[in-house]
C-alpha cells in the first residue's frame, strides 16, 4: 500500500451532519434568482407540507406551491413566473428550468454517507496496492493486490476492489461494491450498494450444433430434443468503464471474451441493469431498471433504454435511440427511433397497436359478421 | 455502542438444531384438531414420500396422501374431509384450511440460521451506535454511527447499517443485508440475504429539454438526436419501511429526493424488486420476483404484482388492485382492477386478446377472403 | 477447522499473471491443427486488430480475418476453410467448429482472480467447518459451524458459507457470493460475484381465500376489496445443486418450503435469475439473464430459457424446451416445444402474431371499407 497519507477530502466523506447556507448563497451557485431575505440560513431540503423553518420548501409545480401554507418554511423554492410574495414566505429561490437546477442544489445539500476518512484499520488492503491522495477506505473492504485506486476516491465499507483493478480519482464505490480483478473505471466513478463488476460472461458452448443455434435459425419448429453438455468458454476480457459513469444498484456488467465489455463517458445505469459481455455501451446513455444488453451488442451515443427494455445479443442499437419500458429489441434499431412493445417497433406503431389491441373482439365481431352477410348475400 | 448486555433472544438466533414438538402440541399451537396418537414426537416435516419416523408427513392434497405409503411417517398433516385412519399413519393433525395452518406450522419447525449471540468480534460497530437488549450482530458486519438497532434484532454476518439508520426491535437481516445511512424500518422487519435499501435514485436531467421529455410528450416520433448531458440530481430523502416488512434477496429501494421512499406495514417483496425513489408503496401489498416501482408513484393497500410486473413512474396503483404476471402497469389503474398484459388491461380483456392474438392469421385470411369477393362481387 | 494443510491448488486460486503456451502446446491441447512455426509462444489473446505479437489473434470470421493486418499478432486463431499463410502470420491454429474450440483455449488461458492460497487470517472460519485438501478462504469471508468445503474449493474474498453448507470439491466462489445455512452444492460448482443460495421463499397465506386465489379462479373481474394480512409460511426445505453448475452474478435460489428447491446437474445459470422456493430445474439447462423460475414449477433436462424468460408457478416445462427472449410461460409446455412471445407461444405462431401486429392498422381499415362496402350494398 503506497501514499494513504493524503488530507482525505474526497467529497464524499463527509459526517452525514447537515450544513447551513443562506438562500442567497444557494441562488448564487445553482445560478438561480433569489427574492427577499437573502440571509435566511437552511440545513435542508422538504416537501412544503413537511417542511420546517430551516428547510427550503420545494414548490416547483402548482400543487406544491399550495402546500407551502401547511408547513413552516421560511423560504422556498419555486419556478418562475410564480409571484413568491402570495405564498408567505420572506424568501423564495426562483429558476426557469426548477429539475435542472434540482441538480446543483441537491449536490449543494447531500450528507453524504457519514463515512471516515483514510484506510479503517478492518480493511484488508494487499501492499502493493496503489492508493493516490485521499483515499479513503471503509470497514471490511478489500483491495487485492496490484489495484490502483485514484485521488479522493472514497470507498464504502465491505467493498471489493480485485487485483490490478483501477479506480479513477474522484470515484465513490457505496457500501458492498464489487469490482473484480482488471476492472478498470474511469474518474468521479459512481457504483450504488452492490454494484458488480467484472462477473464472468455468460457463454457456453455444445461440441455439436446446439438446438438452440437451429432454432435461432430457423425461427421455431421443435427441438431435437438430443443431449447438449454446455462447455465453458472463459471469460479472458476486461471490464472497462469511462468517466462519470455510474452503476446501480446490485447491477452488474460482465467481463468480455476477449475484448473488453464498455460502457462509455458520462452513460448512467440503474438497478438491475445487466451488460453482458463483450457489450460496447456508448456515451451519455440512461439504462433503467431492470433492463438487459445481452452479449456483443452495441449500443450507440445517447440512447436512453426506459425500464425493463432487453436487448438481444449481438445487435446494434444506434445513437440517440429511444426505448419505451418493457421493450424487447429483437433486431437492430437505426439512429434516432424512438421505440417500444414486444417485439419493439417505432413507438407511434406501437401505440397504435396497443389501442387496436383493446379493439380486437369487436374487429373479430365484424369479421364474423361480414363473413355471415357474405355467406348470406351468395 | 450500548447496552449489547441482553440475554440474546432474538427468535431468529437459535442453533439450527432442529426441536421435537409432539402431534398434540403442534395441533394445539397451531388451532388445528389433532387425532390418534397424540404423543407422538416429530421433529421436522417431509413430503410424504421422503418421510421417516421423525417426520411429519405434509400431505394436504389428494397426491400427496397417496404417497404417504412410500414413506415412513408415523403421523400426517391432512386437509379435513380426508380419513385419516385409512393412511396408514398413527396419527394426523386436521385442518380445513391446510395452507394457512402451513404458516403456524413452518414458524414452529424453522431451523433458523444457526446463528450466535451477542456482537461478534469480528464486527464493527461505531462506539456511537445504540443496541437495543438481545441484539446480535454476526462476523464481519457493520453498524455505523448513530445507528439505532432495536430490542431482539439479529443482524447476520456482513451486513450492513449505516449511520444514523433505525431497526425495529424484533427484525432479522441476513446474511449480506445493506441498509443505507439513515434508512429507518419498522419492527419485526425480515430483510433476505443481500437486500439494499438506501442506494441512491436514479434522477438525471439535462439543462434543456431532453429527447425523452419530447418523446414522452408526442409519444413516439425520432429523437433529436442532439447530445444530452445528464446531471446527477441527489437523493437527499431517506427510506421509511413500517412494521412487519419482509423484503427479498437482493431487492433495492431507493432513497427518495426530497420525501422519503415509503413501504408500508406489512407489505412482502420478492427478490429483485426495485422499488424507485419516491414511490410510496401501502400496506398489506404482495410484490413478485422481478418487479418493478419507478420513481415517484404510488402503489395503493392490499396491492398484489405478479412476478416481472413493471409500474411506470409518476403514476398511482389504486387499493386492491391485482397484477398478473409480465403486466405493464403504463398509466394509473383504479382501485379494485385485476389487470394483466402489455400494455396492462383488465385481466379478462387481455386473456380475450392472448386468445385471439391465436387467431390472428385466421382473420387475416377471412379478410382476405372477404376483400376478395367483395372485389369479385363489383 | 479440519484439515487446511493440503497444497492450495484449487485450479482457481493461481497469480492473475499470464502464462506463456507455444502454439503446438495449445493445439495439441483443445484438439485442433496447427500450421506454421509451432514453438511461436503467446501469453494472451487479443481481437485482431489489437493483437501484440504475444497475442494469439482470434479470427474465426471473416470479418476478424481481415482485420490481422491491423495489428501485430504471429499466429491466429482461425476456422477451418481459411488459407493462412495469405493471412501474414507465421502459425496458425485451425478448427472445424471454432466457438467450441474457444472453450478449451479460454480455460487455458485463464488468468484466474489472483487469489492467495489458504485461509486469509481475515476470514472467520467456525471451528466446526470440515475444510477438504488445498481449500482457500479468501480474506473476510465467513464459514459457518459444521459446513464442510471439499477438497480444491477456492472461496474469494467476503463470501458467506452458512451453518451445515456443503460445497462440493472443485467449487469457484468469486467474490461475496452468498451460501446459506444448510445449502448443498455439488462438485465444480461456479457461483459469479452475489450470487445468493438459500433465501428464504417468498410464500404468504392469508386466513381466507385471498383476492389473488380468486382472481386465479375466476380469470379476472374485480378485486373484492378486502384487507389481507399476509402471514408468512417459512421454508425448512433446502437447496441442492448438482455438479458441475454455474450461477451468476447477483442471482437467486430460494429454499423450499418442505422439499429442497433443486437445480440439476451441469446447468448454467446467468445474472439475476430467481429460482423460487419448490422450483426443480433439471440438468444441462441453460437460464439467461433477468430469468424467473416461480416456485414449485419443474423445468426438464436441456431446457434453454431467453433472457427475461417468466415461468409460472406450479407448472411444467418438458425437456428440451427452449424459450425466446422475453417469453411469458403461463402454463404447461410439452417437451421440444420451441416458444416465443407474451404469453408463450410455439415460436413461428409467435412470430407469425409479431408481423401480423405491424399490419393490424391495415387489417382494420381493410374491414371498415368492407363494411363500407357491404353497408351500402344492402
Amino acid at each position: 500500500m503506497q501514499c494513504p497519507d493524503g488530507p482525505g477530502d474526497g467529497g464524499f466523506a463527509d459526517t452525514g451532519g447537515s450544513m447551513a447556507y443562506t438562500i442567497g448563497r444557494i441562488a448564487s451557485e445553482i445560478g438561480a434568482e433569489a427574492h427577499g431575505d437573502l440571509d435566511i440560513e437552511v440545513d435542508g431540503v422538504a416537501e412544503p407540507a413537511e417542511a420546517g423553518p430551516r428547510h427550503l420548501a420545494m414548490a416547483a409545480t402548482p400543487r406544491f406551491l399550495e402546500q407551502i401554507a401547511e408547513g413552516s418554511a421560511r423560504a422556498a423554492f419555486i419556478a418562475e413566473g410564480s409571484d413568491w410574495r402570495t405564498l408567505g414566505v420572506e424568501a423564495a429561490i426562483v429558476h426557469p428550468r426548477p429539475r435542472y437546477a434540482m441538480s446543483g442544489l441537491t449536490r449543494m445539500m447531500d450528507g453524504g454517507e457519514g463515512w471516515e476518512d483514510g484506510v479503517h484499520p478492518s480493511a484488508v488492503v494487499h501492499e502493493d496496492a496503489v492508493l493516490g491522495q485521499g483515499v479513503s477506505i471503509g470497514p471490511l473492504s478489500f483491495v487485492g493486490a496490484g489495484a490502483r485506486i485514484g485521488d479522493g476516491v472514497a470507498i464504502g465499507p465491505q467493498c471489493h476492489v480485485g487485483a490490478g483493478a483501477r479506480i479513477g480519482a474522484g470515484s465513490l464505490l457505496r457500501e458492498g461494491v464489487r469490482i473484480a480483478a482488471r476492472v478498470s473505471v474511469g474518474a468521479r466513478f459512481i457504483a450504488q450498494p452492490g454494484a458488480t463488476l467484472g462477473g464472468d460472461g455468460f457463454s457456453f458452448v455444445t461440441p455439436d450444433t446446439s438446438d438452440v443455434e437451429s432454432a435461432r435459425r430457423t425461427l421455431g419448429g421443435t427441438a431435437a430434443g438430443k443431449a447438449q453438455k454446455w462447455e465453458r468458454i472463459h471469460s479472458l476480457g476486461d471490464v472497462e468503464i469511462g468517466d462519470d459513469v455510474e452503476i446501480g444498484a446490485n447491477s452488474t456488467v460482465d467481463r468480455g471474451t476477449v475484448r473488453a465489455t464498455r460502457v462509455g463517458d458520462r452513460t448512467k445505469i440503474d438497478n438491475f441493469v445487466a451488460i453482458g459481455h463483450n457489450a460496447q455501451v456508448g456515451r451519455d446513455c440512461l439504462i433503467c431498471a431492470h433492463s438487459g444488453v445481452a452479449g456483443s451488442t452495441r449500443v450507440g451515443d445517447n440512447v436512453v433504454l426506459g425500464g425493463m427494455t432487453g436487448v438481444s445479443d449481438n445487435i446494434f442499437v444506434g445513437d440517440n435511440v429511444i426505448a419505451g419500458g418493457g421493450s424487447r429489441i429483437m433486431s437492430s434499431v437505426p439512429a434516432g427511433r424512438v421505440v417500444l412493445g414486444y417485439p419493439a417497433m417505432p413507438m407511434d406503431a406501437a401505440i397504435d397497436v396497443f389501442k387496436r389491441l383493446r379493439r380486437l373482439g369487436r374487429l373479430f365481431g365484424d369479421v364474423a359478421e361480414l363473413k355471415r352477410l357474405a355467406g348470406g348475400g351468395r
